[in-house]
């Protein structure tokens, strides 16, 4: 894909403005901030993003995407049903090891940040979260039609415990820097799959 | 327990200082935007906490004084073993329920802003984390030796996944308000206890 020279310094902009938000927050997230890291002129920002509120905006598409190609896409991309849970954890987990930001997830910023701000931004940043549900919802349906998890499998309830091993593995891998945190999200992952699989014929 | 003047107005500064904290995050806790929320000048808020880092740690400790008050106290105050486990979880949640802060604990904005930032304000993050989790274990250390818990429950396993839960539930309630939260951590547990819990003889 051939980008012109303006969508090249958008790119550019927008990979520094996920940087600082990774570490400041959203709230750190000024223009003025932004402008000095990228040594270009406020009035040059401006150009590419019409307000703090475009630029936010933009960021946390961004990263919806790249959380999208790194975890979602592939695990939906497995054979139907338990490889695909299988799958998005692992991507999960590697995502959260990776160094692709220099500090916390953005969208975790967001989270945070946002959920006592009522305004178009939370309204993003829940749609996106409330559409990652779906997707695990849509897995768990997928694994009991397969015949991988029980009928008495309730998928709603199954999401609510991956999101939650996801944010302990993030919280016990991030801050803590706990060198089991890895383990225990597995083991946790294993024990839930445990509860729901089928007794083997 | 009778204070001075001095102290009064320390608590009234910590109490706005907290509230900021929970909308703002650590870093928007600014000594010129909590001045003009007290109506108080620059120089009388420093004579009261003599830098921004000062106030930042006594805005955690405080956080963290509450929490133990309102969640683990009691939650200990219980019979050993299973009756302080369920205390805790309900302490925990009705801990994200209420109405203490204007927007998100302020320890959970602290793990997410300082977990790429070295230095003593992290340090006292994660020692408290780590506090509140060997408290966990010792929980569940006693929920084996009371029998509640069978011979194989690993306290540290069982410690991980009742803090994925807690922050599931913060997810689901605070950002995403979905009013099954409660129903699915409490879900989560009760599975989680049956999971180690030994079988009735």
């Amino acid at each position: 894909m051939v980008m012109s020279k303006g969508e090249r310094t958008k790119a550019v902009i927008l990979d520094e403005a996920l940087a600082l938000t990774s570490l400041e927050g959203l709230n750190g997230l000024t223009i003025g901030i932004l402008a000095e890291r990228l040594n270009m002129s406020k009035s040059g920002l401006f150009a590419h993003f019409g307000s703090k509120e475009m630029l936010q905006q933009a960021v946390l598409e961004r990263a919806v995407e790249m959380f999208a190609d790194f975890v979602v896409r592939p695990a939906l991309e497995q054979p139907r049903g338990r490889p695909q849970l299988d799958m998005l954890l692992e991507r999960w987990i590697a995502w959260d090891m990776g160094d692709r930001f220099p500090g916390a997830c953005p969208l975790q910023c967001a989270a945070i940040e946002l959920d006592d701000k009522p305004g178009p931004l939370r309204d993003y940043v829940v749609s996106a979260h409330e559409r990652l549900r779906q997707v695990l919802i849509g897995i768990v349906r997928a694994a009991k039609e397969e015949g991988h998890l029980g009928p008495a499998t309730d998928p709603e309830q199954l999401a609510f415990e991956l999101v939650g091993i996801a944010y302990g593995f993030t919280h016990m891998h991030r801050l803590m820097c706990h060198p089991d945190a890895g383990r225990w999200a597995r083991a946790a992952f294993a024990a839930l799959m445990d509860r729901y699989e089928l007794p083997p014929r």
